[in-house]
């Protein structure tokens, strides 16, 4: 049975989740992306000062700009994604946590961005875009898992123009994305203008191969990467390390 | 005093060190560039296979070479640098260990390595380069240190360029370099049609940031990168982990 909180209505097939975080929910329908890991590490790897504002390329259900609201004393998050079911429960979860004045989701294409927003107009930009290039010529899965996992409709390259036409002169570009990419990446990067700042891998143990890398870029920036110390998930097998689950629960 | 060591003249300002391997010794001046633990890591992470050739691009004293000759079964080991004198310490490294046959080093810089040997006539190519690139437009600092250590007469791109030549067909190239410029690294070696397949970061203390890179890159290979398990140097103060003890003295 649909049911209302809030003045919002929770489908059947819509669960709400706690964000641990000032007490926020999000939204979620199991047969879409449901968010993981990879964003919420993302919001502890951006930076967003006071008065900045933000726009969160790819945004599913908004977990992203959510959390960085609660996260940052940032002014405004936007959220866009292609896919206008996402943004509809992006735009409930906003409105669950009473947070319509500074954030939003708009339902738009990412190589589109420039139809919407002023050129320059944003201090941040982050993403957790499709990691997939496997897609290639051929793809017959356009469901909404598909197309938020695989360089379907917008690949690292799109997604690296849209975020240095958005970013400020000097402007930082947050990105989570899988290591085998990192060529892919810093070569879309500079091609736009990005220069790769810093980055980080996330290891599932410390004797392991990453299998995340955050990479934080600006905008027209000097060369000079900070390789930063690993980031370990687990200490023991199902026990996450102290400073994942002060991300996760502090 | 000067001495003779197997018909070889040491010199007063030279030093013969061990190399912990098949007896292998080598003949260095502190006055010149000394070796480090990057040549070291880099020889046991490139891979040269049965009867395979291999060039080492600014290559010192000598030293990869040598190593690789010791640990591999491959067939032909030639080192070039640019500075006379260097190429004078290896040559006599090599006689010191009666590796003529197999070992070879040559005074050439660089930029000019085709005008030695033909293109695409090496399976392996390694390089420990200069790393820093701040010497930009003025340098006055032509010392043999110096030219080892920055981008003078050779830059990153200058030496994807000549690896890329040398190589067959996927042919590997393996560099050891410094973590910040990564992305400089990367762009100039995808300009050069070689692909970063395998690169692995290595950490003074596990939850310390990198200090050097080991980067394999194959000639017109597909984009795919694996970033292996980091290699930690120091499980405590002064004592190396086993792996980097077993690469120094196994």
């Amino acid at each position: 049975m649909a049911k209302l909180i809030n003045d919002v209505l929770i489908d059947d097939n819509e669960r709400v989740d706690n964000l641990n975080r000032n007490g926020y929910k999000i939204i979620q329908n199991p047969k879409m992306f449901c968010f993981g890991m990879d964003a919420v590490l993302l919001t502890a790897f951006s930076v967003v000062k006071k008065g900045e504002t933000m726009l969160d390329l790819g945004t599913g259900n908004g977990v992203i700009p959510i959390l960085l609201e609660a996260k940052t004393n940032g002014k405004k998050f936007i959220g866009i994604d292609i896919q206008q079911d996402s943004i509809k429960l992006a735009q409930k979860s906003i409105k669950l946590n009473g947070l319509e004045d500074k954030v939003k989701a708009i339902c738009c294409d990412i190589k589109n961005v420039s139809d919407i927003f002023k050129n320059s107009e944003f201090d941040v930009v982050t993403s957790n875009p499709p990691y997939m290039n496997e897609g290639g010529g051929l793809v017959n899965d356009y469901s909404p898992k598909a197309i938020a996992r695989h360089e379907i409709f917008v690949n690292i390259n799109d997604i690296s123009e849209a975020a240095s036409k958005m970013l400020k002169f000097g402007g930082r570009f947050y990105m989570v994305h899988r290591p085998h990419r990192l060529a892919d990446i810093f070569c879309a990067l500079r091609k736009n203008n990005l220069e790769p700042k810093r980055i980080r891998f996330v290891h599932p143990f410390a004797d392991k191969e990453p299998n995340m890398v955050l990479i934080e870029s600006s905008k027209c920036a000097k060369p000079m990467l900070k390789v930063l110390p690993p980031l370990y998930i687990y200490k023991e097998s199902g026990v996450y390390t102290k400073e994942v689950y002060d991300i996760y629960y502090k």
